[in-house]
C-alpha cells in the first residue's frame, strides 16, 4: 500500500478511486494464478486477501474484528450494544476467476466506511463492513459457507463437504483458518440478528443486462429462486421411420419439442404480462446406445429449470409443466416420467431499501434501474432469515466465473456513490 | 416335401394353402437360427432356401433357371422370344430375423405359378418368379444387390463393400455362390428388360397399418423416398442459467424444439391436405460434454429424415426446413449448419396396376385398400428401370427384421388370391 494514500490531505471521491484501483491491483497481484485469480473457500488466496485488507485497515485507523467463522468485519470504533448498517460480500473467488466478483462488494463497503471514517461523518447509525468467507460452491460443491455460519445454518453435511481436488474435508479447511468448528456445529448464531438494521451487498452484475441497456448500476429487486428437475423421462415407442405412420407414432422428441415448445409459449405470456421467469433445458437427448436417423425415437432424457423472483410463479410454472406433459401424454401416446422436484426459495429484497436506492441514484443523476438477480448471493442468507436487505450490481463484461470479468473502474464509483449516498441519507 | 403335395388328387386354393404351410415350415427348420432364422445375402441360408425351392420346383414340374447373379427363375416351361409376366422377392433374411420378409412374396408367385401350371391354365403371357438374393442390408450394408445386379447397377463399391461381422468382401461371397463377378462388374444387364411385361412383388407389411385397420391385404401405392440430413447443428451461445433474461438468450434447445414443432405443423397440414409425408428426427441432442442443467444450451445435434412417396412432397418439405430455420435464425439469434442432404428416389408404381390389383381384390370381396411403403423394397428397383411394377403387402403382426413377425397364413392367402385374380384376368 502506498502511504500516501491512507494519509492523504483530502479525502474526497477521488481518493476513494484512487484507493479502489490501488486495492484492486494490490489483491488481484496477490491471488493470481496461471489465469485469473484463485482465491480458495477458506484457504490461501481468501486468507491472503483477508489478511492484506485487515491490515490496511489497521493503516486507515479502522477496527477490525474475526468472527468464530473467520469473516471479518471492519468498523470506526468497536460496536457496542446498539443497531448498526452492515454491507458487505465475499472474498473468495471460483478456481482461475475474475478479480471482482464478491470483492468489489467487500470494497464498497470498504471504501465508504474510509471516506466516512477519514472524515470523521457521523451517521444516523454506525456502519460496520464485512469480509465473508467461502461464498462459491466451486470449492466444496457448497454456497454461502461464511454467511450460513454467522446464523448458524451450517450443516453437517456441510461441514462433511469434501474440497473437489484435494478430498480435504471443509471443517478442516476452516479449522486450519481458524475456525472454532464446535461452535459452528452447535448451530448458534454468531451474531445477533437484531442488531443488524439492514444489510446490503454490491455485486458485479454475472449476466448481461447492465451492458445491453447501458446502465453503470442497477437496484436489484430481488433474488430468483429455483425448481429444477435433473432428469425427466418421455417415454414413446420406438421404430422404423418408414413404415410407422403420423396417427401410430409415439415419438419422445416430437414430444418433448412440443412441450418446450408450449413451455416457452407461456414463459412468453407470463413475462409479457410483467412476470419474472427464465426457463432452461441445459440437457436434452436421446438414448445414444439406441438413437439411429431412421429409427423413430422412444426415449428421450432432459433438465428442466425455472428461476422466479416469485414463488407463485414457480409454482404456476410447475403446475403448467405437469398439465402440458397430461395434455401431449393424451395427444402424443407418450408417457412422461419425472424426478423429484428441487426447490430453492427466491429471497425477498426489502421494498423500501429499492425504492430508497433508486432514489438515491435518481439524485445522483443515474437512471432508475432496477432488475432480479438470477444467480444466488449471500444476500439471500440475509434477507432469508428476516434482515431487511438490499443490493447493487455493477455492469460487469463477459460474464463472471472466469478470467475475462471486465469491471469498469468508473462503473464500480457509480454503485459505490449510490450505496454511499444511500447510507448518509438513511 | 410331402409327395402328396407335389402329386395331389385336386389343385385348388386348399391345396396352394397346405402347400404354403409345408414350405414355410420346412425352411423356417432349414434356416433356424438360436432366434428366429438367419437367411445370409448370398451365404449358407439363402442358398439351403433356393436349394429346397430348386428341388421342389423339378418335383411339382417346373423349370429352373439360375442367371449370373445367382438368383433363380421358376417357370413353366422355358421361355423363349415372349414377354413376360414377373413376379417375385427375396430369398434372404436379416440375421436372427422373421420367417416371412422376403419369403412370402417368393412363394406367393411359386405356388401362383405351381397352381396354374397344375391345371395346366394358360395366360395372355407366360409367368416367371423370381428368388431373388441379398436385398438386406443387415449383412453386407448395401441393400437390393440381387436385383441391382440383374440390371447391372451394382457398383464396385457395392461389391468391395464388406461383411459386417467377418470383415469378406461381398464380392467373395458372390464367387462362391457361383456368381460370375466379370459379369457384374461390367454393368451389363443380365436380362432384357423389355421382355418384363411388369413386376409385382408381394411382401409382408413392416408397419402396423394393415393390422391397425383390419385389412388383410392391401395395394401398395409407391415406395417412398427420403431426404436425409444425418447431422444438422444449431448453434446458439451458452451462459449461466439464471443470469441471461429471455431477450438475450441463444437457446439453442428451444430454437431445435421450435424447429420440430413447426415441421410437425406442416407434416400435419401436408397430410391433411392429402400428402404423404412421414418425419422423423431420430438423434437429437445436447452435447454431453458441455451440457448442464443450469447452462443455457449453447449447441445442439440432430438428424432429420423426410420420407414421402412425392419427389415434390419431398423437395418441399426440404425447402420449408431451411425457411423454418432462417426465420428461427432471425427470432432467436441462434445459426444452423447443414451437413449435405442425401437423397433416395421414391419409386412410382404403375397407376393401371394398382386400380387393376384394386379390383381384383374388390372381386374378392376385400376393401379397396391401399398405403405407401415406407421401407425400400426390390421392387423400387425394377419400378426405377422403366418396368411397371405394382406390390401387394400382407398383415403382419409385431413389425419384421426381428424373429417375432406373425403372418396369419390365411392373410398370405388374401394376398395370394389378389395376385393370383390379377394374373388371371390380365
Amino acid at each position: 500500500m502506498n502511504n500516501k494514500l491512507s494519509n492523504a490531505p483530502i479525502y474526497d471521491e477521488k481518493w476513494i478511486e484512487r484507493l479502489a484501483i490501488t486495492i484492486f491491483d494490490d489483491i488481484a497481484v496477490l491471488t493470481k494464478d496461471r489465469h485469473g485469480v484463485s482465491r480458495e473457500t477458506y484457504g490461501k488466496g481468501e486468507t491472503d486477501a483477508i489478511n492484506y485488507l485487515s491490515k490496511l485497515a489497521v493503516e486507515l485507523g479502522l477496527y477490525v474484528e474475526v468472527d468464530d467463522a473467520a469473516n471479518v468485519f471492519f468498523s470506526s470504533k468497536p460496536i457496542v450494544n446498539s443497531r448498526y448498517i452492515l454491507i458487505g460480500s465475499h472474498m473468495d473467488s471460483v478456481p482461475l476467476g475474475g478479480n471482482f466478483d464478491g470483492l468489489a462488494g467487500v470494497l464498497a463497503g470498504f471504501l465508504i466506511l474510509s471516506y466516512l471514517s477519514k472524515n470523521k461523518i457521523n451517521l444516523s447509525l454506525p456502519l460496520k463492513v464485512i469480509a465473508l468467507r467461502g461464498e462459491e460452491s466451486a470449492w466444496y460443491g457448497r454456497n454461502y459457507i461464511g454467511s450460513k455460519s454467522i446464523f448458524g445454518l451450517l450443516t453437517k453435511e456441510d461441514l462433511n463437504s469434501t474440497h473437489r481436488k484435494t478430498g480435504e474435508k471443509l471443517s478442516k479447511a476452516m479449522q486450519s483458518c481458524g475456525v472454532d468448528i464446535n461452535k459452528i456445529q452447535s448451530s448458534i448464531s454468531l451474531i445477533d440478528k437484531e442488531n443488524i438494521e439492514l444489510f446490503i451487498e454490491l455485486h458485479i452484475e454475472q449476466g448481461p443486462i447492465l451492458v445491453d441497456r447501458n446502465w453503470p448500476a442497477a437496484i436489484v429487486t430481488g433474488i430468483r429462486g429455483n425448481n429444477r428437475h435433473h432428469n425427466i423421462i418421455c417415454k414413446g415407442s420406438a421404430g422404423h421411420s418408414g413404415t410407422i405412420p403420423r396417427y401410430l407414432r409415439k415419438d419422445a422428441v416430437f414430444a418433448g419439442a412440443d412441450l418446450i415448445t408450449r413451455m416457452d409459449d407461456h414463459w412468453n405470456t407470463i413475462q409479457q404480462h410483467g412476470g419474472d421467469l427464465v426457463l432452461t433445458s441445459g440437457i436434452f437427448h436421446t438414448d445414444s446406445d439406441h438413437h439411429a436417423m431412421s429409427r423413430i425415437p422412444g426415449e428421450i432424457f432432459f433438465s428442466f429449470e425455472s428461476r422466479s423472483q416469485d414463488v407463485a410463479t414457480l409454482d404456476a410454472l410447475e403446475a403448467l409443466l405437469k398439465s402440458e406433459c397430461k395434455t401431449i401424454e393424451r395427444e402424443r401416446g407418450v408417457k412422461f416420467e419425472f424426478d423429484d422436484l428441487i426447490k430453492s426459495s427466491p429471497a425477498e429484497l426489502d421494498e423500501v431499501i429499492i425504492k430508497n436506492l433508486l432514489d438515491a441514484g435518481e439524485s445522483l443523476g443515474f437512471e432508475r434501474a432496477s432488475l432480479p438477480s438470477g444467480a444466488g448471493h449471500d444476500a439471500a442468507v440475509f434477507a432469508n432469515v428476516g434482515i431487511k436487505t438490499g443490493m447493487i450490481f455493477v455492469r460487469n463484461d463477459k460474464g463472471s466465473h472466469n478470467p475475462y470479468e471486465a469491471m469498469d473502474i468508473k462503473d464500480f464509483m457509480a454503485g459505490l456513490s449510490i450505496l454511499k449516498k444511500f447510507i448518509i441519507d438513511y
